[in-house]
């Protein structure tokens, strides 16, 4: 159906060619990426004169997100989805708030960061903390004892904020967890994989994207080892946990510290202590340490449940391996402890480093095999991790940020494809009616709301917000059943009969702008947005090692 | 790519072929879509037997969204984005607490119903009651003086839950707002598109959805139509809002009790509330009505301002008209006058009819210039409407579920795409290859967890969840490096080679399901999912009476 009309251009206004020519379209990209900070500089101001009237502020510790930043931040949430769902997850939605005893006690030490809702009679709430324990009263409420599921969701901590650090009060944690019966390391293996290929495809997206996201390492440990080598170093039990949370403490504490405060604090021997030492800071290749700790015989004595921790190590080895080996991006690391009570099994965490240097946790998790029965008294195991969406969201938007400025283009807050735009005497009514042939059409079109709007006004609309199609409407264009449309990447312009015409000549222009996007987005067969592939690796064809 | 293969069902073993015939795929749909309350009920029971554990209920008020529920919760927030896209707007997000002065003395009567969160030291805090008193202090918060923006998310009433009636204290509003100085009646012009945009889209559904959304009516009215009315039937000017109040009662209670109120309640004479009444009784096409009262002489005698309001509904109704006349929804209703102070302008409302009969709102709106001058200190007129996206949730899970059994399909809580299914000594780690394969290739794909479980539980796994597509594994298969593929809807079987021939091939039956689905869903070329056109009036190029 597409018509290729001859190009012309005499029917576009003196004023529209003017314009057009006078206007830097890099100017304006570079004015509209810095908007947002401009705009929050004029909230300090905006506050600081409006004594007298309502204050106009958030809460502290909380945010408003801009279009520019919800573009993104919609982009990241997507990806997140995009590869949960790859997986088979379904989601799920629980309230912002729950009764008060559901989380109660739940959080140790960090219950007092609980936001109460006030006591207006009836029931007493509190906001949710995380989505896990809500997760698995979700699962007791309803009887459901195997269920793969995600849950994106904010979730409130009564914290000290730290906005430069990223500690926020109100924030959003992106959640994949397996529930169930399953044969052992399975679903552990499966959650692994999917925390893996959420960072992958985040560095995928552009060179920008791989500096800050591509660097990661996952460190692995399990509980079952962890107390196997504790009670093995002459931990006695109830010792156990107070000493994990000081293991836990080793990334940002050197062993002398931690050695001192075993010693201080919890009361263990200087000998117990050095014989911690000797095993927890062993780390490296997963199969390589696993098969000196199994050669072990002190620890693999019978006594401590070590074996069976191993064992579950080296299937889920196997399982990782079988999964495009996504093992080779993990350590095994006795130091790794996890601060939450409830892991019962394996423990991890994925960490940004800087070639060698941690930059910080972006995805943690591990399994907790007895919180359901909490509430449902009979226990429904489960495993899962929480990607850390702000932290990725903050690394996205400056990638994006330097990504916009190589490439000259605009970070788009509306999904806009043609601006109707009106020159000489065509008026708002008629300028209204080629936009709803568009809307019909399922387009996204706008026109100005001014009756007359000048070609300088209508161009620059067009330019701050990326709009790819101009669609214009003159006299003679009007007299013509005909509009003259111009592409703004290629300067192209042609004229088309409206209908049919019009409508496939803009959605081939369209498509052909989405391709030359290619390496930063593509639509999926089923719809949804999915990162390009963009090295080899993740061509489908590509056999990995070890997968086939 | 598509490489053709013979049929070859020899390498399915017996027990796969004698579970396929033993199943009836009807009785497992009807099965699954009769899940929920099922689930429901056994929430009951689990809660009642839990004695001597936590409670495990949410909060009165509040729900769980169960997975099939949230498929079809997506997608009605799919398809309000795509038409709040469509028209340029762009999103923003604001904390799910305000301070509580920002919400302090906005909602008149109903601030009873806010919930506060607990004082445990530094800024008093309340749950958002909507999303409107954020959005102007948001604008004023940022210095923001011209925006299009739709928002979705959470507001909090602590208000007597009806269940059944749909009332809850924890449900989403989906607005949709113009902010700015504009031409007047323009962005009012483009609301009420956009209201009615989105209800029709919802009816071109299916007929399922059009039998419960198709027919509806967008009441109209104007503030300042309504003042002038309420002044020349002579009432004082600080009656105005009190009378206003009484005239939106009209919705519930007949006449005679709303003019006994005006009367006794009042304070108004029996001749006035008659003048009164002999007005707000009216409602008509919009362009009748309003020529009988612009030659009302006594209405329009320069006093009271109505000339001012009329002209504003006569050049909403031409721009209305231009849209694609939308106006043919709407009727002039007099009767109208909306809850909340803050209206200055345009008010509306949408309401299901059956027939005749009203069944409710399902959307309303209308214009408030003062709104954030409270906050900014200056004015940045607005005009608005929220879409009543619970009530539209309730009735599109009714036309899913009747669409469901009618076309004997399940609803989709996950996405896979394909079940990889092992048969013969094929074990879980060849499974998992094949599934890192189909992952890489951005298919969305699972296998079942254990070692080698049996034919029919797997089958039963596809069919039970919808899964489009069987990847079979069995050691014949395994030796050729090929795989066997299986259509569920077809029963069509072919053999292909593992690499681009298998992911072609699975991407090619994707794209025929999708396209036999087509009146369901459509991927769009911007890769959002959109409303398949229906009807004719739905065709880009159908040109509707005075769209040129």
């Amino acid at each position: 159906m597409f018509c290729a009309v001859t190009l012309r251009t005499a029917a576009l206004s003196k004023s529209f060619r003017s314009a057009f020519l006078a206007q830097s379209t890099t100017a304006h990209i570079r004015s509209c990426s810095a908007r947002v900070p401009r705009r929050t500089r004029a909230l300090e101001r905006t506050c600081a004169m409006s004594t007298g009237r309502r204050v106009c502020k958030v809460p502290k510790g909380t945010r408003d997100f801009l279009p520019e930043q919800m573009a993104i931040r919609q982009r990241v949430f997507a990806l997140v989805t995009s590869v949960f769902e790859r997986h088979g997850a379904v989601t799920i939605e629980t309230p912002v708030f729950e009764l008060k005893e559901t989380l109660l006690g739940q959080y140790g030490e960090e219950s007092k960061l609980i936001y109460d809702i006030a006591d207006q009679g009836g029931e007493l709430l509190s906001l949710r903390y995380d989505l896990t324990v809500p997760f698995a009263r979700f699962l007791a409420t309803h009887g459901i004892v195997s269920l793969k599921r995600y849950q994106l969701g904010r979730v409130y901590r009564r914290d000290q904020p730290a906005i430069a650090r990223g500690r926020f009060r109100e924030f959003y944690q992106c959640d994949f967890d397996i529930a169930g019966q399953h044969p052992p390391m399975v679903p552990d293996a499966e959650v692994l994989r999917v925390l893996i290929e959420v960072l992958d495809e985040f560095a995928a997206l552009s060179p920008y994207h791989r500096q800050r996201l591509g660097s990661y390492q996952v460190k692995l440990s399990h509980r079952g080892l962890l107390d196997a080598i504790l009670q093995l170093c002459g931990v006695p039990k109830e010792l156990l946990r107070p000493i994990c949370s000081s293991i836990d403490k080793l990334d940002k504490e050197p062993w002398d510290v931690v050695r001192k405060e075993m010693i201080d604090v919890k009361g263990l021997t200087a000998p117990c202590a050095d014989r911690i030492g000797q095993f927890v800071t062993r780390a490296g290749k997963p199969r390589e340490l696993l098969r000196e700790l199994q050669a072990d015989h002190s620890l693999c004595c019978g006594k401590f449940g070590a074996e069976e921790a191993l064992a579950d190590l080296e299937r889920l080895f196997s399982y990782l391996e079988a999964m495009g080996n996504v093992l080779e991006r993990c350590t095994l690391n006795l130091a790794l402890a996890r601060g939450l009570d409830y892991y019962t099994g394996l423990i991890f965490e994925a960490v940004l480093t800087d070639g060698s240097t941690p930059l910080g946790s972006i995805g943690a998790g591990g399994r907790y095999d007895r919180l359901v029965e909490d509430f449902a008294g009979k226990p429904v195991p489960c495993v899962g991790t929480s990607i850390g969406i702000e932290r990725i969201f903050s690394l996205m938007e400056e990638a994006e940020r330097e990504l916009a400025q190589a490439t000259g283009r605009v970070i788009r807050a509306s999904k806009t494809q043609v601006l109707v735009v009106g020159i000489g005497k065509v008026d708002l009514v008629q300028r209204l009616k080629l936009c709803d042939e568009l809307w019909r059409a399922h387009l996204a079109a706008e026109c100005l709301y001014a009756e007359r709007p000048k070609m300088a006004r209508q161009l620059q609309y067009a330019l701050e917000r990326g709009i790819p199609v101009l669609a214009i409407l003159g006299e003679d264009e009007l007299a013509a059943g005909v509009v003259g449309l111009k592409r703004l990447s290629t300067q192209e312009q042609i004229q088309m009969q409206r209908g049919p015409p019009l409508v496939q000549a803009i959605r081939d222009w369209l498509a052909s702008e989405s391709n030359q996007e290619a390496g930063q987005e593509s639509v999926d067969r089923d719809g949804n947005c999915r990162p390009e592939p963009v090295a080899s690796v993740r061509d489908p064809t590509a056999t990995t090692p070890g997968a086939n």
